[in-house]
């Protein structure tokens, strides 16, 4: 194969995810899987799901020394580890594919909405904010990426086209948003416990989730202008999966229909591999394993509300897919080498 | 015991909650129980749940004349058909509650919303609006109950005390609620089974569902004027449980805090023996099997915008229980006899 | 209320749903809720479930001095730390019902099947146990009570009426069972997150499940002989319920048809108020949230193997319904107060 | 493409699988898809996670002629269809892969076990059973193939290496099953209702179900001599997946340990690219959306019983996927050819 990886934290949910993606691909080898916290297992212990396909591999320590000259490092660890990180990896290895938060946003930022101060401020602009369908060229001019959230992905691919166009106002958005628990990661808690989460839905971070600023921010850079999201995600019993269904209101003196709304989705995201503009109500099954995002939209001629809706797999198309997507465009790859389309239905 | 009861329509999901919950009421008697559909069958077949409980009770075909005498008559049939049993029941039995849609809007209302003529415009106005927190005056003042449904009861109690004290915008409200499956019924189609449902969530009935007429008019009494929402629910992978996530924006001038709200919400439930105003998110399985509806209530200054949530048990507070709490209150009953605010949890 | 009892360990989940059952019950006042690792939590904190029926009680540290004069202390702990607490409550409190394993086997086979020493192996006579179908003598002519496990209850129910008539084989018997994951309880462990069980189903505890010695034990009283069971138990995707599949060669020379089996099960349980005979295959959600047990047999002349199956809540039958059944019997209370055979379906 | 293929039945669940995987062949076209109850209907309307993988493709009414001079016919119709079918493709298509029960067994233990007459007797010898892991030969000789069912395949590939070896008595086996609900298919049943499902286990076909006399076939093929089960399949709250727990009795004399066994199964299965060998507990979820099964073994001494397990994907290995291997095969292509032996966990 043409490239060596690494997957460093490969013994949570998006590292494991990345090895199923990465056990397929016909160009990228993976030389070293790291967690700390299982060093010495072997990946199919805890995931016997990979057992077959790498049967010789086990977690290793993370080192910087091991990943130098390497092709690309995925990075899958908890928000705050990869600042430590990357800073001995960005001239030593060719791409840093980040999943976490650490790069995806301007420090201030960052630092405003985690409550905690970035420790590599000065490495912020060397990552791309890695959501192929709107920041492709931003992605492909640079050499790392910072590999966006499930949420932002989820809303900012359902929203882009109004406010690319300029169709809503740019306040009063809402993102109201449900996911399925692997989102939450394997970290033990109460709140993960299928005896908490079966038979139960509840929102949480109300008003001050993190990935509020990511979703601004995406939706900011299609628009030009700056927007506002109140955004709440509730749990839900299910593994995978997000649905964002988002309300906006139309500017004022635009005339909206929702035929014309889906026509305007369909030349947006016209030629994109990964993004299924429906006329009906996206199932976030129909994505499930897959990197596709299905979108859709509405206007609501009696309270004047235009709705959109977006779904996907929160860890491939939310991110680990994403980040082989944004790895394949760094690499000059075709960019869905090993990545699917069709979900596993039912 | 006092009073003999039928439950017509009693082989559908809020039927057998019903009979689950008269099961331990010491004053109603179940004297007879129908379903043309499974008519001859014994309660126990289809409800193995409330074998012992009916040993000797097998479903009937329904009947006016055997109908005619007792003292409470629910109805647990699809909407359309409560419109043409009552008028052979408005005056023969002594209280009519029904768990449908019928009796539940104005005429003219109800024909908008469902497509189709109302058979029985002449009996709209021998039926209270069963919602005891916010009718109780009219329900105890009338002799028929027109039971309302799962969202509306969520969405109407998680925004009643703001739209009573005049604090938000009556227009431009959202509410974006999921609900278990049992909503749907027993009814045999595709997007009930099980395979379909578990691991997705879509949305459904976008722009149009039936429920928004009852929201707009339960809030619309509490507020004094009418009240415009844009209702959009979710089907989520769980049998029971409606969470509703509700935004309103502030009226002008108003001064609010999250502080502020919460107190004026325990105030306005003060006394209510099934509303419990919770600090935290609620959460759909607290309520689980229980008559219980759980709200709380955010102010976001950052988008000036009032985030209130409401979560219950739709085939209880949000069909069967709150019926037999309008039985209870047309009888002259304890309102909480045999019903509980505990939910089963995990 | 006539008395007095207190839950120690109350903030698992046989604790918490012993406290959903105490809230009902006419007779017996929760004084006291122990959980050390949450003292000082507010109950209706960790169970929003109950926040209305216990506003003002929050989880204390557990002092045997604080239990002592209590009517009741039920004992809701990991295995091996009832032994350590009993010492000083077997004489000062009136009534102890352990929950856990500590005093349900002789003190041998506690030593072999759970691979550590018994430290208060003279308390082990104090204890009936408490399996009031197979045991009722025992429990009430006892003080104090060991209730048993959520498998040995199912599979015990299942086979009773079996081995009591010397129909089958002492040897050579299965148990497969299924159990939800409330029975892992509320730890935090990745085997029990949502994630993990969803879409999942695996054997655990292969050859060697500690429950085999209590179905031994409990199937050799009823036998008058000593009863061997192989035992493989699984986690199944739901939150509650047991179903135990049993598989019994007949002792030779007898005539057997599933007609007679289900009449001499129906025998074996006339009056007994919580286990129902059924010709049908027994649903686990038919017992949800209640006290109940569903069996039924059938004998299989092709292979000459009679076949027993039984459903219960491991909640509630399988641990503190049957719990509380324990405590009616031994403070002479009629032995269903509180106790529900009612099942939450769907 | 090298090869043209039709799916009959495309509108099932085994159906829909198959096109998922069959959009991933290099060598196979899908040229036509057929489903009489769904005629007219897009593909990506019933599945919408197929939307952009068949996006020019509808349902047509099956026709012998349209399908004749095809390379592959895949056969997804319930049990009884395939017999009308099949005489006019037998001799018109190159390869018929069934996915039914029609051609899986003698006639006249069809006709036992399904109570009905055979149709089309003389066509039973034009299929070989489609098990390739215990009957490779039978398939590649032959032209066209029965794929076996789900628990059939499970139970088989775990207690395949212990009759070849005639370890274990060929009586007295007990086969006990969970499955995932999508085995039911797409049906409209109450009994696949998600409500009716979800938190329940329960189960059915007791003693008669007709998968036993597949197991039976398939063992008694490796034995060669007949072999006895007694199957009791169970409904588990999930969408995929079979585990089939197997107890069997030692012959007399041999002298069997876990190590032994677990040598032995690993020596029978060396090579098979689907078959995994695992010291674990065989867990569903690793075999999820992948061709693989995972199989385990364990002697044990006190009760003189092996218990063998065996985990898999009931639409994959256990259909469609199973349905593609033995397709490969047929059409001599590698066997591996667009099929996974890697699950989608979590």
């Amino acid at each position: 194969m043409a490239y060596r990886a690494a997957v460093v934290g490969g013994s949570g949910y998006t590292g494991a995810e990345l090895l199923r993606l990465l056990a397929g691909h016909p160009e990228i080898e993976v030389a070293l899987v790291t967690a700390d916290s299982n060093a010495g297992a072997a990946v199919g212990d805890l995931y016997p799901s990979l057992a077959t396909a790498y049967e010789r591999i086990t977690y290793e320590s993370v080192s910087a020394a091991d990943l130098a000259g390497l092709d690309v490092v995925f990075l899958c660890l908890p928000h705050g580890e990869s600042q430590a990180l990357a800073g001995s990896l960005v001239d030593t290895v060719a791409h840093v594919i980040d999943l976490g938060a650490d790069f995806r946003l301007p420090v201030a930022d960052y630092e405003q909405w985690y409550g905690e101060v970035h420790t590599a401020p000065g490495l912020a602009d060397r990552f791309a904010f890695g959501m192929p369908e709107l920041y492709r060229d931003e992605i492909t001019a640079s050499r790392h990426v910072a590999s966006p959230g499930c949420y932002p992905t989820s809303a900012s691919l359902a929203l882009a086209p109004l406010v690319a166009a300029g169709l809503v106002e740019p306040t009063g958005i809402v993102v109201d948003a449900v996911s399925g628990v692997s989102g939450a990661g394997r970290g033990l808690k109460a709140t993960s416990l299928f005896a908490e989460v079966s038979d139960n839905v509840n929102a949480y971070g109300l008003l001050t989730h993190r990935h509020t600023a990511e979703i601004e921010q995406a939706l900011g850079h299609v628009a030009g202008e700056a927007v506002q999201v109140l955004f709440t995600p509730h749990l839900v019993p299910m593994t995978r999966g997000i649905l964002s269904t988002c309300y906006a209101r139309p500017v004022a003196g635009v005339s909206l229909t929702t035929d014309g709304l889906l026509g305007g989705y369909r030349a947006f995201y016209a030629g994109e591999p990964f993004v299924h503009v429906t006329d009906g109500s996206p199932a976030t099954k129909a994505t499930l394993g897959s990197n596709a995002a299905h979108v859709t939209v509405r206007y609501d001629q009696r309270t004047n509300t235009v709705l959109a809706l977006g779904a996907l797999d929160n860890l491939v198309k939310g991110a680990s897919g994403q980040a082989l997507q944004n790895a394949n465009l760094v690499l000059g790859l075709p960019e869905t080498t090993a990545l699917s389309a069709i979900g596993l239905m039912p």
